[in-house]
């Protein structure tokens, strides 16, 4: 259903929904056959939850589809990850917690090497380190050029953000001056439509700067640049489900994805008792709240199959504080799987349980993917998520007469 | 998800895959409640499959929807069929085995029935035996027009194929001649667009040469011709997947349709030995390879359960003789539902099996169809299966950052 639909069902309720994402939640098991990450953890209270809720799987993306955070999060914000899309420049900023305005044109940087014929050597600099890096970034951030401010941000190695901020709106259909391999010249900047050309001169002055700053450096003598966007404008996930979210999370990627859809985004420790802390306090003034759990993602991005299990025992000690503050429907997923076994997010659908609400009984006792597959939901899609979410919190009216 | 969005993902693996269709796999039980042509099969290899690998159930085309072989064989080569469609000259040349080339415009055609008025009495010359037809066939064949090429020929009882081969790239939007019922006289060739205009005088002018060719002809006094179309361009299945594909098959319409999607393909004995060797014979220079098996198909439209049944233990035979050829990642499944309860193509769900690459378990130890209700993939759409199986095969990159 097209969020535009949503936006006219949405109806006023009292009841608060609270979506848990514990990020990388999915898994595999680490022998055939075998149990999971979340089936080997020992969660009494995620399992307690999904005895009284239902259960199900969801598909964040499409099938065999492995999704970025990026598409994982809009997916469970109900926004159609396949259709909502943002460009490199965009999610880059997403990523360090750069604030877009509106105006604003990102581009994903990295550093390059050129010979001394002009030609790209390495298009990643050696993957210079970060700490080689970040001092190049800074320099390229002093560079001025009329009829813009510009900003350069370190993000990690050879990648770097750089964001235009033109005095007046300009368009943004700019192409790529990486040329995807070594051996050429970086592309001359290429407008894809007339209106893009105010922007394009801003960027070659930029780039013209940046190659006399990065001058004589020994592996990172120039800057290549792709991506280009402007934050997108789509409806806000208030208008879209009727509600004042908030966003809670540590990382600035989450609370980045969050803003992209209009939440109000609040910085908290890792610590897991600031979540409950951070939720309690804005009990009241909000009435949707996405609590975003990183551990587990980095668990099973390093491989490591116990330390996975571990988080999420860790979390599942602290259920009963956050039930306890109170929103009546509670959403638990994840955004994707990341299982130990492959060391990386997969397209593997990924376990949820909504609690609160009405609801036939599922037969599913715990909280694990064998399990959820006898969920009452089957497999949905991750932008399906929300509707039903909402639906149980008495948020959506009837469709037609 | 679009083809060219998965054609962006797409990357090189050494893990190859095989695509096996059993034509018509999925069955009814002949008594409410009882088991399904597969399900009485003995078939421990396929059974071992289900078991080491995953299983689930897909829709070719849409609920209740029966597909025909063309689009059947579209959604497993991952094209949704109702977005990739071909006209029904298209499919009638694929039927028969005629290579199109790019400028060709495919009709098919139907020996009809004219009174002395002119108005058609019979829409199929009293469904004219393929003896007394391919004669009349052989004889248009003969007929020669200006500006084109063109071609006639047989393809079963009243049905034939029209391919114009125009000297120079000409436009195909043609509309039927035939008026769809009988008391009219055949409709003349109108066009949709004026660049179509060339085209439609060739067109016409054939129609009087076959006029006149089948002039006193008893039942088969005129021809009517529908479906104009043209060779559809589409991306590549190569492409899509980044994989170099053949089609192994003993009829001409799967390899007509795997040329579609730009497979190279290689014609094969019905015997199922020769399947094994082919496949043999190309592991190290492809790495996907579909492999058509026709025999269940022809089974289930006989109306015969019993041998639909001898058919499937057959295959069962030489499963572990493919399997020894290696592709790494193989999905067994057919393009359609051919019960031979019902002697059709119908719109029940296909089981299928996957085997190879990293998923969860699931509690499915046979192949059929009410064990792959309890697989770990539900019921997914026949286009997705392809993605599915490219995952598991490492061949598809992360969707977004």
């Amino acid at each position: 259903m097209e969020l535009t639909d949503l936006a006219t069902l949405s109806q006023p309720s009292e009841r608060a929904i609270l979506l848990l994402v514990l990020d990388g939640l999915g898994g595999l098991p680490l022998e055939p056959g075998g149990p999971t990450e979340l089936e080997v953890a020992r969660t009494p209270n995620l399992d307690e939850l999904a005895r009284a809720g239902t259960c199900g799987l969801h598909r964040p993306v499409a099938a065999g589809v492995s999704p970025g955070s990026g598409p994982g999060h809009l997916a469970l914000f109900g926004y159609d990850p396949l259709e909502y899309r943002t460009g490199r420049g965009v999610l880059s900023a997403l990523g360090i917690g750069f604030d877009l305005e509106p105006l604003d044109i990102a581009a994903r940087g990295n550093f390059c090497t050129l010979d001394g014929d002009g030609l790209v050597t390495d298009r990643r600099a050696g993957r210079i380190s970060s700490e080689a890096a970040a001092p190049l970034a800074e320099a390229l951030d002093a560079i001025e050029v009329e009829g813009a401010a510009t900003f350069v941000r370190h993000v990690k190695e050879h990648r770097f953000l750089l964001v235009i901020r033109p005095d007046t709106e300009l368009g943004a259909n700019l192409a790529d001056t990486d040329p995807g391999q070594t051996g050429l010249t970086p592309r001359d900047l290429h407008v894809t439509n007339s209106e893009s050309e105010p922007a394009a001169r801003i960027v070659r002055t930029w780039l013209t700067e940046a190659a006399a700053v990065l001058s004589g450096q020994p592996h990172a003598n120039m800057a290549l640049l792709r991506g280009f966007s402007r934050r997108p404008s789509w409806p806000t996930f208030g208008e879209v489900f009727g509600v004042n979210p908030v966003a809670i999370a540590a990382y600035p990627m989450y609370r980045g994805v969050a803003r992209l859809v209009g939440m109000e985004a609040i910085e908290v420790s890792d610590d897991l008792g600031s979540l409950v802390a951070e939720l309690a306090a804005r009990r009241t003034s909000h009435d949707f709240f996405f609590l975003h759990y990183k551990a587990p993602d980095k668990a099973g991005e390093d491989g490591d199959f116990e330390r996975k299990v571990e988080t999420l025992e860790a979390l599942d000690t602290i259920l009963p504080r956050l039930l306890k503050v109170g929103p009546e429907v509670v959403l638990v997923t994840g955004d994707h799987s990341t299982p130990a076994r492959l060391g990386s997010h997969s397209w593997h659908p990924v376990p949820f349980l909504i609690h609160g609400g009405e609801d036939r009984a599922d037969g599913v006792t715990a909280f694990g993917e064998t399990a959820c597959l006898g969920g009452v939901h089957g497999i949905v899609r991750g932008c399906e998520l929300m509707p039903l979410a909402a639906a149980r919190a008495g948020r959506l009216a009837k469709f037609g007469a």
